[in-house]
């Protein structure tokens, strides 16, 4: 009989969980760029902060903590006008630097009041917060990698989905290639994906997790809009962790009986937005580029119906794995195996990034 | 940029917020007389206490705990005969001072048996409770006013509103003038509220802010049944904390046009009425009395309606504000302004008040 | 005036209560047999621990920890095939004794990978698991008895509540019968319950009240079956605290008309099968056998409704309560009467099975 060993998690845990402090530091997805319309504030929580974005006159946002400094109301209740944020309790007027610049009761606002104001950068179709440290935040390059941007010519489609879930285990789940044939069974995988060899490449923040599955039939997902379907493919997939906000799967796809040396090769990458708002849950934005039937609409909303379907399984695999660990937080770590090498070191990442930031102050 | 400083949340607050301990030793409204029908157990949960109300046979209100001493079960589910109440679990009957008198399945009832007796008066429309020491309730005259009596000759207009909101922040909200041009800016205030001068008076326990609006349009809820629509108007506005369970905002409306020496006064007075549930949730009895369209129920109607109304507004705000402050407890404590020392001196009292009593015993 | 005594709580608490650590090592139902349906894994929280049940090939149950060693994954909502249950994350197998078998991205598994198996013994209509550790399961017989068996020859009827209560204070309600007369009141009892004599026997784990109401007339739910509406009757009761998982209510009913030496007695016995879910839940099964009216489905379908209206009361209450208790855990202790003497029995039972066992390791 198998005797599970609740002692051994009172040491300290070797990889994030869900119970490890959300990383701060680091650029999130807070919105697509067309969900944050001129005139309307946009709360959004963050790792932890609740923020409110709007768009200056010129159209570029702005990210202030979502709290109002007299009284604790909601900016994100407010008025935009201009430049600025009033607040729609007393009237108090902050500008983009989150400074509070007009007190209606008053002459003068009093000096030093303000709130917090966070690093913000939009990159159609993405906008993008560092829910930590400002000035982090200048060293920091934005994590999009260029077909993820609007002005690609690839074609995007996107979506959404609120996750009660910890960004930590939805991470592992994009590394783990292991799970396509049993969870994704029916939409999206084949039993051949388990046990298809796979290399992981551990860099210094990246983590890469490399897979081709050849021969193989594509899943109606791919095999529709190309063409494909009943026939003999190689499908090279790779996963990469880029960091606490974005992870990668990309894939080549081609025809085995097309010859090597004029085998035409199509392309879809993905990009997982992860951005935490607490501990057990999450804001799941995606993005999927492709190379191929750019400009298609049809093929675009396939797509994106279709993703959306692969994703809600993760995600009630995500909720169900949530609702059994918060049950029992004091049960035995998680036992891993072969093909948790990039998963784990992802988790270990997760914590020394996380450690090293202390906690909030 | 604003930093803002957690670390000064650490000391000792200086003013009363949804962490200090409610108040119990004061008169708070637990209903409406209507509210307390004969034979019916009424259950109200009053600044931590669960209490249950039942009418003697002579009509006067009995206020017990709300929990049989034996098994826990709530009295108010139990059934009233006479002047006790029979517990529907076991059938143990108490009197209106909390003692046990029957046990049926014995012959005389364990001794001292029973449970907590409150203090508990009513002077319709209004039946007070005192959810703490009982022996100081005594000393303690009723906050109520001569108007507030159903017998005063004016006209009274009630509503009732569950909120999920400190008492403090309510309090705080109905000694603030300024937030009339901004929350209510389309409902009951204009900006030239936010910028009339005003008067703060500090009493030993209450606190009275005076604010005359003038040359002003008054409001439809009070332009309409004066017949005073687009009439430059006098507006003078007297917001008290006159305890714990009670607000009164009174004001005096005049017309301008009208000579001084022959100027007709209206006046109404709304008594908030603040029954504290729990740190974040309250009930709102309120109570406006005029005297003006008296015994005119279209009237009445339409007041009661233009009331709720606006404090739906306010119910939404602190509401938000409720959920903003729960979210991070550890915040930056509140900024105040000019216009906040009445509110801070309320909430500095409240401290006070509720450091007099120390933890529940 | 009673003032209530909150110190009294700090010192140990002399009988069980919502607050005591829930009883593992005992035998609890899980289900109904037609409840867990071949090929269908069911899931089942019983004293804390999370189990999923499902049947072997050849239809014995299997009882495991519903928590997939790898990544925390439900097994209960993976697959079963032939006698081993696959998760349907990523695909790991597990047999009846809760050893991980395959792997499919790697050979062999991990050495000593698996989770719990628990002790389930299927014996219809009852399927028992033993929450705790599996060795003492072996050394405790299941806490049937004969007429609870499909093959007893008396009819059954079960029924099914989800309670929000600790099972602590369902046993007390099922072992006091005072309370009949008033909970109960218009459906199961009358006044005369509450006053008539009764013995309680407390023996090294079972606890017995016995109580014969004499003469009385039956409630509907008898006096229907049997033809006895408004004759006088005798209803001699026991009630029975067997074990954690189990009470039960024994009912003889007689004709006080019919001269003694030939009197006919009806018998019904109702098991109350509670499983505790955590300290204030818990599934409650119910199964009444009765030696009247054999075979006949309508009396069947009678007494089914019936008995469920009856203990819709008690789950009435009981919540109630836990609501009462919850609010305030620091309350004054429970004050009891003469007619608790087998509930403060049972109540320091069930403290004493607890401290036994220690906390969970």
């Amino acid at each position: 009989m198998i005797v599970q060993d609740r002692a051994a998690r009172s040491s300290a845990p070797a990889m994030a969980d869900e119970n490890t402090p959300l990383v701060r530091d680091a650029w999130y997805v807070a919105c697509f760029s067309p969900d944050l319309v001129a005139g309307e504030p946009l709360a959004r929580k963050i790792a932890g902060e609740r923020v409110m974005l709007y768009r200056r006159a010129d159209g570029t946002p702005v990210a202030l903590k979502d709290r109002c400094a007299h009284r604790s109301y909601p900016l994100s209740k407010g008025q935009i006008d201009g430049d600025d944020v009033i607040c729609g309790y007393h009237g108090l007027r902050y500008g983009p630097d989150g400074i509070c610049t007009v007190v209606p009761s008053q002459e003068t606002p009093p000096r030093n009041l303000g709130v917090a104001a966070f690093a913000v950068v939009e990159e159609a179709p993405l906008i993008w917060v560092w829910a930590g440290d400002r000035e982090r935040a200048r060293r920091e390059p934005l994590p999009s990698l260029p077909w993820m941007r609007a002005t690609s010519g690839w074609d995007l489609v996107t979506g959404y989905l609120f996750l009660k879930s910890s960004y930590i285990h939805m991470h592992e789940n994009l590394l783990d290639l292991t799970h396509i044939g049993f969870l994704h069974g029916k939409s999206f995988g084949s039993a051949a994906y388990a046990s298809a060899p796979f290399e992981t490449i551990v860099e210094a923040s990246a983590i890469v997790v490399k897979r081709t599955v050849e021969p193989t039939m594509l899943p109606p997902l791919y095999a529709e809009p190309l063409g494909m379907v009943d026939v003999p493919a190689s499908r090279a997939v790779t996963s990469t962790f880029h960091s606490p906000g974005l992870s990668i799967s990309g894939v080549r796809l081609s025809r085995l009986s097309e010859p090597l040396e004029r085998r035409r090769y199509h392309h879809a990458e993905t990009a997982h937005l992860l951005t935490p708002i607490d501990a057990n849950s999450m804001h799941y934005h995606f993005l999927m580029g492709r190379d191929f039937a750019v400009g298609d609409a049809a093929t675009g909303e396939f797509l994106a119906t279709s993703l959306r379907n692969v994703f809600l399984e993760d995600q009630a695999a995500l909720e169900a794995i949530t609702d059994v660990r918060s049950d029992d937080p004091d049960a035995a770590p998680d036992r891993s195996v072969a093909s948790d090498k990039a998963g784990i070191a992802m988790r270990r990442l997760m914590l020394r990034l996380a450690a090293a930031e202390g906690a909030p102050t």
